[in-house]
């Protein structure tokens, strides 16, 4: 694989927990896959008044925690920390901007990447200091971190002030679940195989689950989470994002407008919850006190920083059906939660039963089969099928198959940022999410909101370290559907 | 698994081959997991004057080179020989009916079972003398090993005169191909998922190819296949039988007749090969003297036993339809032969290439999913598809399923006759040949014979070692198809 052309990356937030923990890991780890040139410029930046030798060595540290031993060698150390260079920028002032613009001076031909790992209400100020310094170049490109909006409206309004200074094909809106190894070999499954597309639809697919639970609650993010809450933090860009990609029709190629087209079409093919219909197709919960793998937590209520009488909810599950020829009245359930019994991101596509057992009763221990995507704790894809059972009777064993074949290539699969920061160097915009997709996801998110703020009722409590409300699994039994568990 | 009803098993042919290799091994298999019952006798017949303890003392020295040593233990070999019985008849005279009678008084309440392990020219005779002596009583059965006829007429006169001794619900037609283990969990595979059944049609299959390969010559027994040839040998029977498991529909059961009436619809919707069309969409070959496996060996012709001028096919390739909605116009190529290069049984089902690869030329090396069944020399299924390699680009590559499952099992598949064994001891019929499919299997085969006949040209000689006459490729290349390979 070649590398990259020539880039200078500057890093905004690049003492943060993200920078640490997750990108500048993967910019290494793509160095020493060899995919970074030699002329590649990490410029990271922070409101901190570092100096190069501090910060690189908080680097350093943090590679201790996030790399495994056998990558943090020194030659390779060596190499990428002659790539990093520290400017001290404070964005409320136009501070240290003038230190960067003479960093990048006289490199107008490089790629130029701005990451902007910061709170979002920074976005548009930093854009426009950028932009008075004149640093955004033909070759610039912005990265932005969720969230981005509060509702439609502000979504429109952060996106229309950074729409002003930077080409939409120059701004990557990152969702990292897109970047995964299982979600890019979903998309192969599907469209390199004639096996799974004909199957891939209401005549064959009972419902699909999009499940995201962590167990983690609030803690050092309270303010921000209470005026959030689940569907807006989670829903509104991860859960519909992965909706997108399982029921999107194939696409033309894989570049970046055929895939977006299509993922736009899904959302706005959505069936809208509004009203009565919202109450009765979503779920609200917030955690009570509970037990997390033995360890006593609060309730939501009494984090530091929750208001007494908030009603955000911590938890929402919902059903939802893709009104097109492919997917009408199937149907697609989403939940997550906080405080959950345990940490899991899974896709799971369950397939109808056989309309009838040629076996009979006796030989048949038959059960759906079912495509099982598993994005965390650990990536991998299963499908679970039936098999007969070796032995001279004709009785059939559920089995499950592994389709990530991770161990037979004996490759570690990239991290999802190592996968989107190359795509971003590379000018690939394909598993980036495009304006009028973010439009659309607040549209159908926003009715959702409006209905819960006028029932004014509060959401279910649930016992931290539970599924959530048993509303949740009642969603589900209306149809005489359930939460898929492991078995 | 409950053992069986009590019964006496009366082995026709019991010095010979089959017997040995694989009938005795197969009861003592069953024997020793327990499925015989106390009050199951086994009574050896063979024209040769031995008596009970030299019979025993072969199939000893045989079990020594037919089984593995560790199912070889005391208790259950003393167990299995004290069921062992043996009585020497001559068939041709009635001497020996009168003892195997004396055996078999009182007991006409067990299963009864006459296994004719014997030249099907003794068939009726032994059925005859069996009758003559009373013992075809009401619980009594009987197996045949093919061949069933040498064409239509002779199968006919063969069945109807078995079938004035014996029911046809006590006719075990044998073929030992439909109890292989894969068999069955092909017919699991199908009707005990949503995952295949819905591709199992002429809109995702391309071709159904069958290919039974032998390395072996004529060798002993050049009189019998010089009047026989590979058309009447394996595709009268065992290839179309797969073929018919390959192509049914759904039975409503696997009960008996609801399994055979599917196959018989599948005999019947077989396109006729006749006249100019069996020239076309045939192939016959002849070997010539070549190598196997590095060692020279003679050709057909020079073979002890065939007449110089022989005209007999020892490989036969042919392309036929099923004519119903399932299957219009998708092409099933069956290939057979002697002296060919592997010794080798399999089925393959090539879906079709997806419409359109949306990867782009660069990334894709994409080739159509495949689903390999191979019976011989070992069992298994393989389902072939295309993944994500791990990276972060999307590439794919093909990899390569396991769908038998017997290592996740960890269980030693059972052996065809012992799955066929004790269907016979229970009573189960589904996987053996009803007339009617024996009927309508050389009603197919019988136009070919004549095509061939009329045509009076000699096969096209081969190479001993190689895969056939190259007009057996041609046939596939026709539609841009070939022989499935080995990867």
């Amino acid at each position: 694989m070649k590398s990259t052309k020539p880039f200078d990356l500057v890093l905004f937030g690049a003492t943060g927990d993200l920078a640490m923990s997750k990108l500048l890991p993967a910019l290494y780890r793509r160095d020493r896959a060899g995919q970074l040139p030699a002329d590649g410029r990490i410029i990271a930046t922070a409101r901190s008044r570092l100096d190069r030798d501090t910060f690189i060595a908080r680097v350093e540290a943090a590679f201790g925690d996030h790399l495994e031993a056998d990558e943090r060698t020194q030659p390779d150390w060596h190499r990428f920390f002659e790539r990093l260079d520290f400017v001290s920028i404070d964005a409320d002032t136009s501070g240290g901007f003038e230190d960067l613009a003479g960093k990048l001076r006289g490199r107008e031909d490089r790629t130029r990447v701005f990451y902007l790992a910061v709170a979002p209400n920074y976005f548009v100020e930093i854009c426009e200091h950028l932009n008075a310094h004149g640093l955004v170049t033909e070759r610039a490109r912005v990265v932005l971190e969720k969230p981005l909006g509060h509702d439609l409206a502000s979504a429109r309004a952060i996106t229309e002030q950074i729409g002003a200074i930077f080409a939409e094909d120059a701004i990557y809106r990152i969702d990292h679940y897109l970047g995964k190894e299982t979600v890019q070999n979903l998309i192969a499954l599907r469209f390199g195989n004639m096996l799974f597309e004909p199957l891939w639809r209401r005549d064959w697919v009972r419902d699909v689950q999009i499940s995201v639970s962590e167990q983690l609650g609030v803690s050092g993010r309270a303010g921000f989470y209470d005026r959030t809450g689940a569907l807006r933090d989670m829903v509104q860009n991860h859960m519909l994002q992965l909706l997108c990609i399982i029921a999107m029709e194939p696409p033309s190629d894989i570049g970046a407008d055929a895939v977006r087209d299509e993922k736009l079409k899904v959302l706005r093919a959505l069936k809208g919850l509004e009203g009565q219909s919202a109450l009765r197709n979503t779920v609200r919960g917030q955690y009570r006190a509970g037990a997390i793998a033995g360890q006593p937590v609060p309730g939501y209520l009494e984090e530091e920083g929750v208001p007494a009488s908030s009603r955000t909810e911590t938890f929402v599950a919902l059903r939802t059906e893709v009104a097109n020829w492919r997917w009408a009245g199937v149907p697609f359930y989403l939940r997550t939660g906080k405080r959950l019994q345990e940490r899991a991101a899974e896709i799971v596509v369950n397939f109808r039963d056989v309309p009838h057992s040629i076996f009979g009763m006796a030989y048949d221990s038959g059960r759906p089969n079912r495509l099982v995507i598993k994005l965390q704790p650990d990536e991998g894809v299963r499908l679970h099928m039936m098999a007969k059972s070796p032995g001279d009777r004709m009785q059939l064993r559920p089995v499950s198959l592994n389709l990530d074949f991770a161990e037979a290539f004996q490759q570690r699969p990239p991290d999802a940022y190592e996968r989107l920061l190359m795509d971003v160097l590379r000018g690939r915009l394909t598993l980036f999410m495009r304006r009028d997709e973010l439009y659309a996801a607040w549209s159908w998110i926003e009715p959702i909101l409006d209905a819960w703020n006028e029932a004014g009722d509060a959401p279910k409590p649930y016992t931290a370290g539970t599924w959530g409300p048993a509303a949740s699994s009642a969603l589900l039994a209306r149809e005489d559907a359930s939460w898929h568990e492991e078995d």
